[in-house]
Order: structure tokens, then C-alpha cells, then sequence
């Protein structure tokens, strides 16, 4: 174990394929379903996504639902489906690990291992993906705090891996307006005291479909190095999150509108 | 008293002398020192921001200290320095009331009239100011939720005036990093839920000098229809707030900084 | 102004009447509905509670509520109902002052004179309330942090009046299951900070009835100095509040439930 | 999977050796170092603790902390000297599993498994714990709500183990004055809710020694069934949490507190 502090605050960038996330590099757009429903969902989400402009490709074949009774998602059978929606558009894809016993087959076909927000302060398994040899897009836990969240990757690049995307997914309030509130702030904070690159979720972040595009903007014009937001083909049909779900031609529009802001 | 919701959704222009505020108007900057703390501090300061552009001068003569032995305030020495600097300038003034026995002195001072954080929830203090003929700069309870906000605008449009301008000035949460965390749904939430202008104040809202240039650009980007910014032209003077007031200088980059925004 | 801090966690004991509160005395019981609503309901309330056992009689006549619509309550006209009670049952009364402007009409009919949870950082009522010579009731703020909260004590007290009951009645957290979530531990801390008498308000603290009796038991416990329930003579009958309001005898058994823990 | 709710009300008795936790049995008492750092201290700590009445031995060997660069525990080493405290003593033991490969050494020193509150939305380790045969300590998670703790509970039990003991450890809150602010309402509300025992952690819950004994007394006087308490034989020495330690002559002062109480 080393006691030197690895994320010190020099930047970090972050490749998958030819993709390069970070430093002076222009933002990510990482899209698609919450969660994997069916074959079809994800390729046509896939592949209108692809024509609209995206750069990795989202989607949940294990969810970690509050109650035991929702569904919990497709398994093997999703990540299949997202592998096969990757090789017809290109896109490399991003999925949650959340446990160690799934890791080998997460690492099967997955690009970016995402560790959600509920297991932030799973240090067992930020160890476990230390020791992988490929990027982690690390959530911020719900009301962890800065401190928290810097040291939940300082794990990760403790045992061995710097290749850690930070997202910001908004934080526990008083109030229940918005599902959470976006802390932009963190943006340019974890950029600053870790280095790495930091994106924002205005999907969870706000839970509201109409804040998405001015959340967006707010984000990227903070100095976010990329954007995750939850695109379904058909948001009315979704299992889980689809009233937050923007339609492809809906993330079309929030893509275009912050054309400008970089 | 009325029985029907006065801010429903129809846009608010509100006008101080020939300043718009609001609507599709491009956003505003108002700045100043948090406290007045000496005439040629004002006069300076006001001179300063003038020359690299603001629109309205900001000051606190009778300030609300959590301590009863802290500083509160020149009281009417405060503003008349302030009415003088307006006078040299042309910059109309903000200044906050905190009780309606001080509320003929402050009308005869003041062009916008501030209602503090702390007296957001002071429904006598609403009712009063919504019997006066000059706008309202009504700022957000530090933990108010988007409705207690809103119904207290309300209370103001409800006694009669309907020339309130929001301003988002962050909110209390489980993180001690930044002073408080600013939350910038609050900005596109206000303006459909109320129609009125609403800005942010990213000097409260952040405490933290290097956050204000990136929140500020946030905050336009996200819709907001101007800026409230702590400036001193001697901020390591300053018997309040100085460790987040900007110098003229610094100012000066965080608007030229947002220009394309907007 | 003095510069010395003067509640310095020296046992202060209020008197109402030949009512002793604090120090090593037993708790006391304030009781009432939360607004007076008429002349039957807050008589007929005062004798049932008389007969239960009760030592101070609360009712609201000028309410802070979060819409301008809402029941404002039936100022003086209440206040009348209030003095009228007392005098049949000899309970003292307390009931909130909102502004300064109606200090000398509370005067006149308050023993006790309340500052509620949305004034506690109105410093100019505090200062207000520090001239007069009847003890104090001050709850704390819905998001008050401990040091502001003594500090607002501090207030009072710097501005010449000692004979302050704190009253914690909930804080705002994340979670909405209860109304508020009713922080025990600031009972023996503010009894330490500041020597005051330190009561409870399980009421509005959970706004959940089957919790009152628990919650009661736990403030006494703790070493609270007294409660302050709701109770109303036909609960569903209530103007406000009567979800949480207490029957008489529900209030009966829940003091029937504490004479063991003091 | 089941998808009828297991958890409803109904009142569970958890069994361990000869215990009964929970229904209608008395309080509980769990104490023990928050981590395990010596042969000595644990021993040491154990005898004493039993001297002075104690019911189950606590104690980390596996830690989670904030920081990689934290004691992390003494792993497998610090399990056998709790078995052999727990020989000596009588005490059984409760002790954390952090992930699923250290399943089969928790289980073969443990009578207890807890489940922190880091791991409380660690759906995969709930149900891992779900087909054991021994009963799960589950500590709410810091910003968890009322809701998802009883579903995280009910994880557990939809997987095939009902022997669960809640544990409220205080949550995350606006202010820094405690640690976290012990929600002394969870207890009757859990209770109500699940039907499962409900035991209080204020040393986790206040993190000041000085609270200890008035959140205790407010704990049981609520309802709850047990306390968990940090107790080091010498807490000026302990690596992690020692400022909240008692000696165990203070444990013995806060459970003599209790007695009248149920």
C-alpha cells in the first residue's frame, strides 16, 4: 500500500479507444436507456443515438433497485444486447459493475466500468476495480461529500488504476422538487483537487425531463468534460426512469444547444 | 386580500429606472461590496465597477450577523455614502431592510429594496414591501424548498407588488466545503414556476473566490437573467466576506468570461 | 452593546407566574392548538387540559404560513379567546409575536411570548423581544445550526432579557416520511451551551400523532425541561395542523407515560 | 424471487445462543472497540465489559474508512482474538463483513454479521447475507431514508434470512456540531414499520462522549431494544474513534443511567 497521495490535482486524460476524456479535450456525450429492456431497445436506441451524435453508449444489465420486487435487470442477456448495439454503431459502452463476482464478466463486454452512486462507499470494490486495466466512470455516492468522493478514487488509484471518470449525479436536499439537486459546483471543485475528468448526470441529477437542456448547459459551461443523460427510443415504454428519458430527438436538441458553450 | 395565484408562469419585466430586468432582456450585474463600510470604500469600489461595467450597485447598511458582537452595519451613515456613489456613478442601488421600522429610511436610499436570506420566511416583512411602489430583490432561504420560495413571492405580488427579482444565493447541506451549495435548478424551476427574473449570487452561494468565475457561467448558461457579485476594491480589508470578494480587476474577467454566453 | 457573551452554560431558571422552568425543577407542559379558531374551541380545550394536567396554555391568534391564502389566524379577536381561557383555568399563555409592530397587543395578553421557527434569524425582532420583561419562548429554525441558534438566544439576551425557553421542534433533513426529524441531541447540548431551559415540541417535531408518546418520552429522558404538545378538543375539526393534533385524552396518556422518567 | 412483502409489522424475535432480541424482551447491550488492535485490548476490553453487564462483544477487523491510507483492520487476525475473547468471556460477537470473498472467515467467527452503513444500499452483500444462517446487524445508511432502509432490510429477508437487528447510527445533517444527528424517531417508526428490533448507536450517532448517557436514556426510552456503544479500555490510545470511546467505568455509568427506564 502506498501513502502518497496519487490524484493530486495534474490532469488526468482518460482514453477508450480513440476517444480521450479530459484535460484540454472537448466534452463526451455518453447516452442510451437506463436500463437494458430488450434487444431491440438498445440497438435502435443505439443506433439513433449514433446518427444524432454520441460518443459511448449507456446501459444497466444489473440495477440496484431500492426494493427487492423491482426488476432487477436483464443480466448476461443485456450485456449481450449492448455488445451486439456496440458493434454495429461503434460506440464503445459503459455498464455498472456491483459486485466482485460479476467483475469477469463485466470485463467481458464492457469499455468503462461504472461504479454507481450506491456503492461509492463500496471500498471493497473500488479495490476490485483498481486492479482492472480499464476506466472506471465513478458516481458520486448521493450525499457523499467532496472529501468522500476524492478519496473513493484516491482507492481506486491506490491499487492501481488512474484511468477514473468522476460523475457528478446530484445530491440528497430537503427538498423533493427535483429527484436531486445538481451540485455544479463540484465540477470545477474535483477537477481541481483530483485532476481527473468530471461529468455530470442532469438526468438523475434533476429527475425532470425539462431541466435536462438548461442543466446541461450550466454543466458544460462550468467546465465539464462530458455529459451522461438517459435516452430510451421509446421513454413511455421504459421499466425504469422513463419519465426522466429524453427521446433521441429530444438529446438532439440538448446536444445542439450547447454547440456554443465550448 | 386576494384568493388567485398572482406569479403563475407570465413572464415579469421588471424595470429600475431604464434597466429591464427579466423577460428576454440580456442579464444584469449588480455588485458591490456585502457591507458599506466606509466613504471612500464605496465611492471607489463604485467608480471601479462602473468603469468595466455593472449595472447596479449593492451594499449592505444594516446587516443581519449571526453574532450579536459582530459588525452590523454603518445603519443610515451606510447609505447615504451608498446615495453618493449612485450619484457619482449613475449606478442605481440594492440595499437590504430588515425590519419595517427602518423602512421609510431605506425607501428614501434605495432603488431595489433587498429581502436577506434570513427573512425570507418574515411573512410581516413580505406583506410590507408588497405595499411599496420600488422592486423587491427577494433572496432564497438558505434551506427554503422551490415552494416556500415561490409562495413567498407570492405574499409580496399578493399585497400588491409584482416587481420581484429572485435570487438564487445557495442552500445548507450535508457538505462544508463550499459555504453553501448553489443550486442552479433553481434558476429554469423559478422562471417557469413564477415568471419572474431570476439571478444568482455566486459569492454567497459558493464562498470560495475561484468558484465564482465558473458558477457565474453556469448560471447564464443556465438561463439566468443576471449576476449578484460581492466586489471590493479591498477585499483583504473588508470587515465582511472578504475572503469572497472579488477586486474590481477580477470581476472584470469573470463578465468578460460570459459574454458568449448569452 | 456589550461584547461579553452572557449565556455561558450558567443555569438559568424562567419564572411564569409560580411556574419554575429549568435548572433542577420538573418539566413543565404547555399545551393548546396550534391556531385559535374560537371562542368554544380554545375554552373548551384550555378546561380539558386544566383538568389533565397542564401548566402553560399555547394558541396562535397571528400565524406565519406558507401560502398568503392560507387561515392567517383571527389576531386580536383570538387573542381575547386566549385571555379568556386563562382567566377560567389561571393557565398562563403563550403566543407568538410575529412583528414588532404588534408587540404592544401580545404584551397586553402573553405571558410567554413565542418567537416561532421562521423568525429565529429575524434579528431585529429578536433585538425587540430583548426589551421587554416577559420571558421568551424561541424555537429553533428549521435548519439552524446549534451556534446560531445560541447565538439568536444571544441576541435576546444582550439586548437586556435573560428569561429565555428554548424549544427544539424539528429540523429539515432528506427525508420526508416524517414532517420533520426531531433532533434529542440538541436538548442536552443547548443546556450546556447556554444554561436555558431547553423544552421539546414533538408536535411539529414529527407531525405524526402515534409518535408523540415515543418521542415525549425520549425529550424527557434526555433531560428536556418540558414539552409543548398540540392539542385540540375535536382534532378533525382543526383550521391547521389537526393531523397532528392530540385529543385531550391522547394527551393525557402520553403525560400518564413520562412520570417515571423524571 | 417472492414478491410478496415479508417484513410487514409482525413482531421478530432474533435468537442468539440464549439472547432474545426484540418483542417484548428487555434492552440489549453491544460494546466493544470500533476496531480491533490488539490481542490485549480486545481481551482486555471484553473482561471488563463483562464485569460491568454486557450482552454481545463488538469489534472491526475489517474497516471500512474513508482514506486508502487508513487502518484497515487487522483482517483474520483481529477476528481470533475476538473468538478468543469471546471464549474467554461468553460474549458472542458481532463483527462487519464488508464483501462476499470474506464471507466464509466472517461466518466462522462471527454470531453476528453487520452490514455497515457504508454497505446499507449494497444490494448484492444484502443478499448475500440473506442465505446465511446467522442474524445481520443492518446500520441505516447516513442519508438513507426511512423507505430504503426498510426495503434494504427487506433484501435481506426476501433472500431467506429474517433475523435481522436494525441499527440507527445517526444521519447526515446540515450541521457539524455532532457527528450525525441521531434520529431517535427511526426507532418506534421501524419498529412499527418492519416488526424487527431496533437498536440505537450513539457513539456513532453523537461522536461527543458527553452525549452519550442523555442519548441513551432517550434511545430506550423511545423503545429501542438494545444499544451499541464503543468502549475501549484505554480510548486515548485507540487507532480509530477513540474521542467517542468511553472506558468501561463510563459504559457502567450509562447502562446504571438506563435501568428505570424499561
Amino acid at each position: 500500500m502506498k501513502y502518497k497521495k496519487i490524484l493530486t490535482g495534474d490532469k488526468v486524460v482518460v482514453e477508450v479507444n480513440d476517444l480521450k476524456i479530459g484535460g484540454n479535450n472537448k466534452p463526451i456525450f455518453i447516452a442510451g436507456p437506463c436500463s437494458v429492456e430488450s434487444r431491440e431497445q438498445v440497438i435502435e436506441t443505439a443506433i439513433q443515438l449514433k446518427e444524432r451524435g454520441c460518443d459511448v453508449l449507456r446501459g444497466g444489465a444489473f440495477k440496484p433497485r431500492t426494493s427487492p420486487y423491482d426488476f432487477q435487470g436483464l443480466g448476461e442477456e443485456g450485456l449481450k444486447y449492448l455488445k451486439e448495439a456496440s458493434e454495429i454503431t461503434n460506440l464503445p459502452i459503459v455498464t455498472e459493475l456491483m459486485d466482485e463476482t460479476s467483475l469477469d464478466m463485466i470485463l467481458e463486454y464492457a469499455d468503462i466500468i461504472q461504479i454507481g452512486s450506491r456503492n461509492m462507499y463500496n471500498y471493497s470494490l473500488l479495490k476490485v476495480v483498481g486492479g482492472v486495466n480499464k476506466p472506471v466512470l465513478l458516481k458520486r455516492g448521493m450525499s457523499a461529500t467532496i472529501r468522500e468522493w476524492a478519496y473513493a478514487a484516491e482507492y481506486i488509484a491506490a491499487y492501481g488504476n488512474k484511468n477514473i471518470i468522476l460523475c457528478e449525479r446530484g445530491i440528497r436536499s430537503f427538498d423533493s422538487y427535483t429527484r436531486n439537486t445538481l451540485d455544479i459546483s463540484a465540477v470545477p471543485i474535483m477537477k481541481q483537487e483530483t485532476g481527473l475528468p468530471v461529468i455530470v448526470d442532469p438526468s438523475h441529477g434533476t429527475g425532470i425531463k425539462s431541466l435536462i437542456k438548461p442543466m446541461s448547459r450550466a454543466s458544460i459551461a462550468s467546465g465539464a468534460d462530458g455529459l451522461m443523460i438517459e435516452v430510451h427510443f421509446k421513454p413511455e415504454n421504459a421499466l425504469s426512469d422513463g419519465f426522466q428519458s429524453l427521446t433521441p430527438d429530444e438529446y438532439l436538441d440538448v446536444i445542439n444547444s450547447i454547440k456554443t458553450l465550448y
